[in-house]
């Protein structure tokens, strides 16, 4: 069986987690802190990063979300959340980029550095000028996202695709770090309450990173 | 015929340029600086970066290098560069983000910055201890990339791949702005040395970022 490394509030993992809870493949979650740099994570992975799915059975580690995503879409014909014509799934990639890359770099990791590391490990209290710009900056992104659920069916397009998922598991991290503010973003919000209703949602929602609870909100499926 | 948006010291565009060159796609370049802003680039790219591939007589435009590279490879059948199994493809991918994010996180972005922007535009010196640091991080990687050229053929595997036009990209970037030090990796740069001699990379090592010569031996294929 597939083992998941991974913490969390990993987006990147949750990402996956998605994507295999959609396409109904099983793995057992192994925890990991990707920040403390050990020995062994690192000769699985040497970029140091979360997710890693490895079997150790057929010595296979593969190592990079959307690395690992490709896999599961070419390798496990269910569900499919890449399919249509070549520019469909271009824009699909483009908007998993847009996600993992610029709402990651703008609201996802500083919440993270800011509300998780500063408060487990660092032991400070978080900048509250980067929580302000964090803020900003992520209704710069649910604006965009509102615009992208006025145009068409689903995130990606026209059906269900892993630029959802990419989304909704960077909304989640910062959902549970109390990052996302919904005044004036009812078409995103809309999606993510039908997102969050997803049966491969609920172990996200259901988890809990120790000594960090989520706002009560976070969990309930119609906020 | 496609526009590829670049600018000429942007990696991810020289990766594609690469691709596109050993596929034989022709395109015409459109210089950009992403970093101004400016409103009909972010029309074309809401993420704001380059590259961007453009058609505009089918009114295409494809943004985020990878999601462009993965394009080329389902449309254009001529010298494929992401083939074999699934789990040599996504070894190939592994590889890519390696390159297109730590090695560039590590070493070409600090460089761009402080090599690049801060003379170019800031009219500033360069820190040389983000430099020494930049020094230190590349060691590290041409270790990996000694060790990856000592135990396979290519980068990525057995046959030339996307991986070794990520990390040409990234290093060719690097070394014009004086920050690769080949001592102590004589298997990358014997590797780097067959990746110069190339055809799709002689456009690349005779255009310049005006205001801003390369070292001599930038662009010699022998050294």
């Amino acid at each position: 069986m597939w083992q998941l490394h991974q913490f969390p509030l990993c987006p990147f993992s949750r990402k996956l987690r998605l994507q295999m809870g959609e396409k109904s493949v099983a793995y057992e979650l192994i925890r990991e802190n990707p920040w403390e740099g050990n020995d062994a994570f690192l000769q699985l992975n040497p970029a140091g990063r979360t997710p890693v799915l490895h079997d150790p059975g057929r010595r296979v580690a593969l190592c990079d979300s959307q690395a690992i995503c490709e896999f599961l879409e070419e390798t496990v014909e269910r569900n499919p959340l890449l399919g249509g014509s070549a520019v469909a799934r271009a824009e699909v990639r483009r908007l998993i980029a847009l996600f993992d890359e610029n709402f990651y770099t703008d609201v996802t990791q500083p919440l993270l550095h800011e509300r998780m590391k500063k408060r487990l490990f660092l032991r400070q209290p978080p900048d509250s000028r980067v929580l302000r710009d964090t803020m900003r900056m992520a209704h710069g992104h649910l604006d965009y996202i509102d615009w992208l659920v006025d145009t068409r069916p689903w995130i990606g397009g026209a059906t269900l695709s892993l630029a959802d998922l990419a989304c909704a598991a960077q909304i989640s991290v910062a959902d549970y770090l109390g990052g996302i503010d919904w005044k004036g973003h009812e078409q995103a919000r809309g999606w993510y309450a039908v997102m969050k209703s997803r049966p491969s949602f609920r172990p996200l929602l259901s988890e809990k990173m120790e000594g960090l609870p989520p706002p009560p909100h976070y969990a309930k499926v119609d906020s």
